[in-house]
């Protein structure tokens, strides 16, 4: 399959594209400043320039977008706005803006995670956009069908545990390799509307 | 107890805070253009008058924030940032400012609804921001307590199926009654971190 990439050189991205890549997928690699296509698609002008480049794919993957990990009475509405923009609002208008850039019975795999189901202190906006993500792919995917629509929703990474790990207190981490097969999974598979938890 | 009711003319605020009233609470109701208070707490200025003219309170209850119903077609960038802003941004905002507010073991009950758990065409604005709200009500606790917040997200409303009910074919719908219930269930209970369904 011809897969777009997006936030294909940050920490979980790279893992992502490479087992996609290995499992003998075309990948379309799409990053702020680096890879195939640059773009920052929490910006609908640069969001609409990167389709024009992608044309046609068959599967979207999106590892990107970052959250203040803070304690909820040091979070302003700045950062919950911040969170929400960068981590629900882009992945929302990606999938709105791709609906006619995908190939029929394609998908898109979004990125959730862990504190929208299970929080932890210092996670509150995390746990917020996260549980947007999950909410949406569940309600897109009854409008976009046969297009499909899943998110994957990691634990913290056991090679991110050295800056995560305190947040995280007694959680199992999750190897990314594991979140690769997530990914996997929801592209190659045929589940949509779900939460794959890696 | 000395509750807060913003939304308190709505559809549901007015039920929820008649519900409370009957069991012999003392109600402060809000709303933009009526109430005890006015104020249109999406907005962080008038959230901050709000607070100074309540005082210290008990109780908080929220029922208010439209989001647009259409197709996930016909649904926009600024619809989707229109729906975070008046559901989800607004009472992340009520609870943020009002920690300092609130009474010890005091309590926040907000409002999401059924599309976020059983989604439902031209839903997905809708299903998105309250995703949001109760994931934000799960995680939010853990850092409030002993400060309570839940979130009561209810069916359609049997008394707006008029308007509301093509969105909703074959749910079963909840009396205003029913979901003023809920509200009485969080404030008067002991639960927190929860997602009540009246």
């Amino acid at each position: 399959m011809k897969i777009l990439s997006i936030g294909a050189h940050g920490t979980a991205g790279r893992a992502i594209t490479e087992h996609l890549a290995s499992r003998g997928h075309d990948m379309i690699t799409v990053g702020r400043t680096r890879g195939d296509i640059q773009a920052d698609v929490s910006d609908l002008n640069q969001l609409q320039d990167m389709w024009q480049q992608a044309g046609t794919v068959d599967a979207v993957v999106y590892a990107a977008g970052e959250v203040r990990y803070a304690e909820f009475q040091a979070l302003s509405s700045a950062d919950f706005e911040s969170a929400w923009q960068q981590k629900a609002l882009a992945q929302i208008n990606l999938v709105r803006t791709g609906l006619d850039h995908i190939a029929p019975r394609g998908s898109f795999t979004l990125m959730s995670g862990i504190p929208s189901r299970d929080p932890v202190v210092s996670g509150v906006a995390a746990a917020t956009v996260n549980g947007a993500v999950d909410a949406f792919v569940r309600a897109a995917a009854i409008e976009m069908a046969p297009i499909r629509i899943n998110a994957v929703s990691p634990s913290v990474f056991t090679e991110s545990l050295d800056t995560f790990g305190d947040f995280f207190p007694g959680f199992i981490p999750v190897d990314l390799a594991d979140v690769a097969r997530g990914f996997q999974k929801s592209v190659e598979g045929a589940a949509t509307g779900q939460t794959i938890l890696p």
